[in-house]
């Protein structure tokens, strides 16, 4: 999604700028690596929408006061294999470490274990989290809800969020699977990246209030906070292709996101009072890990894992196509290229970094721009 | 999907008449009764496919050898909140009995429950067994693996099943919540339906060899059988509207099926050996069971998912459409209409009745055809 005029910025100085711009914003100093751990594993993976391009909006939550720099999770409820926790509005990287942390425990005692978070806030990539649970040596499943955006089959209101699933396992290559999507067509980092980059949505990716297509990526984000424009779920507008069941997963992850732990959801979540205030907005997630030698050896699994991936990678292709991926290829092999050419930083997030850069006095740091 | 030449017969004449030829194949009554308590289940939620039209197949199957009537599902591995079973090629629909049984079991004892399966067979409807957590307070999920079907994005080799995912929550309301969806557009058994009643498929369900649309149904079963034929996976073909979403779940679901109980995967769950042979199918399956009074009361999580389920039905609505439903309201108001009205028994699958009812002596079944 870089566009000519990016400029790119080694990896390292913007996962060390992160971390300072957070230390500023008064996030203590360990958890301010974990947050900028959690934004820079998104722009490794070439997802810039949950990177850098998200560090403007945590400093302005901060500032404004609906996002509490020092995160202090509390167990509310817990057995052995699960887990309640209340994250106080704090940062939701955090919360989400934390509480991956735990369920890998609960699995390495009990098999399993499940957590389910409230009053949390955006955790960055839900995939940084089920990987925390695979080199371990288990399967992590991780879902979140988010800020209203996919409208239900045959609506027009934007009620669910992109809601994603991020579903990790280990294999015998270095690359281990990871699904890790939104259960919408595309999520509303996407639009973000196109409104910076002037560039419209496709359309049956989006519908306004009548239903029909919306392209104009300004039009759309405005739309979505103001209840004209939805996203729509994987399989698009209807039953024809499968609509209703890109809907029916993003409502399992608003259940397993909201339910447990008698969270906001839907409506509730847009992160405005009452009165049309900003407040936090209070998402919830749901962090499972399994212990894979509890059922047969790791390697055995992950042999069978990666020759099921092998099989699918090396099946017939369509005419004129070159080659089948499986989950988490392009972003691992993405990974190399950024370490080695940058993070492309495109026009308008060189202004947030220039603004950041001073209001939090951090002059040692040299952008090209 | 009834059409003109369809006889209705009431579900219990149904469910005892399957009983009665499952019973006369050698399977054990006990288990007979539950076999025909999935597929009735089925016929009941209007989902045709999975139901009586299958008596056949299984039938078949037990005859030829490759489908054992007697199941002896065993315990291969077993841990406080896991299992491996062994289903040494039983019926499916007993072993998913007994492996949901077994998960609510461990779920109760220590709030999660995990059980995989191996060397089974076609078990019918998965949100079945999804619904035994539901009726025990818990949250269920199931998955199998099935004969492949699937093309991976940008393939034309029809690897993967249909893979279903079923999700079943309680909630506050008489229906629970209940997600159960193939991770193709449509299943094989729509395919089946559409083939019986000489209809066609829609454009962009299904591609053939060369990735261009298939429709016609009979074709479409020859071909996925002679690899020249594949269904799409959710999304649809290629990345532009997240198809490569639809077969990222439907790997998810492979993983989830085959990894965890070193089972067999993809292409060789044809039910082919190697000289052109029926063999069984040795299909996977894994169940969870959640148990949600250890996360907080089930009053509360049946009310919090009860409300984001009114939310959604009651948002507004595109122009024109009457109803927005949430997942399973369909087919839990299908049932009340199908027990007042009877099953559809189209013309084809009347033969299969009188057929079957010959072979078994069941004279006593008088059939209007």
């Amino acid at each position: 999604m870089a566009t000519e005029d990016a400029v790119l910025l080694p990896a390292e100085q913007l996962h060390q700028f992160m971390t300072d711009v957070f230390c500023f914003a008064g996030v203590p100093a360990g958890d301010a690596k974990i947050v900028a751990d959690v934004l820079i594993a998104s722009d490794l993976r070439g997802i810039e929408s949950h990177g850098v391009q998200r560090l403007r909006m945590y400093y302005d939550r901060i500032k404004a006061g609906i996002l509490q720099p020092v995160t202090r999770p509390e167990t509310v409820k817990e057995s052995p294999t699960t887990a309640v926790i209340d994250g106080h509005d704090g940062m939701g990287h955090v919360i989400g470490v934390h509480s991956m942390n735990l369920a890998v425990q609960k699995a390495r005692d009990f098999g399993m274990g499940a957590v389910a978070v409230r009053n949390s806030s955006h955790f960055g990539i839900a995939g940084y989290y089920a990987l925390m649970a695979v080199r371990a040596g288990m399967i992590g499943l991780v879902v979140t809800n988010t800020r209203p955006s996919i409208a239900p089959t045959f609506g027009v209101q934007p009620l669910l969020g992109t809601n994603p699933i991020a579903f990790g396992a280990p294999t015998d290559e270095d690359c281990p699977y990871l699904f890790d999507a939104a259960t919408s067509i595309i999520q509303r980092g996407k639009v973000e990246v196109l409104a910076r980059a002037k560039k419209p949505a496709s359309p049956g990716w989006v519908i306004n209030q009548v239903g029909q297509p919306a392209t104009d990526a300004d039009e759309i984000l405005k739309g979505l906070n103001k209840d004209t424009h939805s996203l729509l779920p994987i399989g698009g507008y209807g039953e024809q292709f499968g609509g209703h069941k890109g809907y029916g997963l993003s409502t399992v992850v608003e259940i397993l996101s909201a339910s447990l732990q008698m969270g906001l959801f839907l409506h509730n979540l847009m992160g405005i009072d009452e009165n049309g205030k900003a407040r936090p907005h209070r998402i919830g997630h749901f962090f499972m890990a399994v212990n894979i030698e509890n059922f047969l050896p790791l390697a055995e699994f992950r042999k069978t894992t990666g020759e099921i991936l092998r099989e699918l990678r090396s099946s017939r292709k369509a005419p004129g196509e070159k080659r089948i991926y499986t989950a988490n290829e392009k972003e691992y092999e993405n990974e190399f290229r950024v370490r080695r050419e940058g993070v492309p930083i495109i026009a308008d997030l060189q202004k947030d970094l220039i603004y950041l850069r001073n209001e939090a006095g951090l002059f040692q740091y040299q952008f090209p721009f």
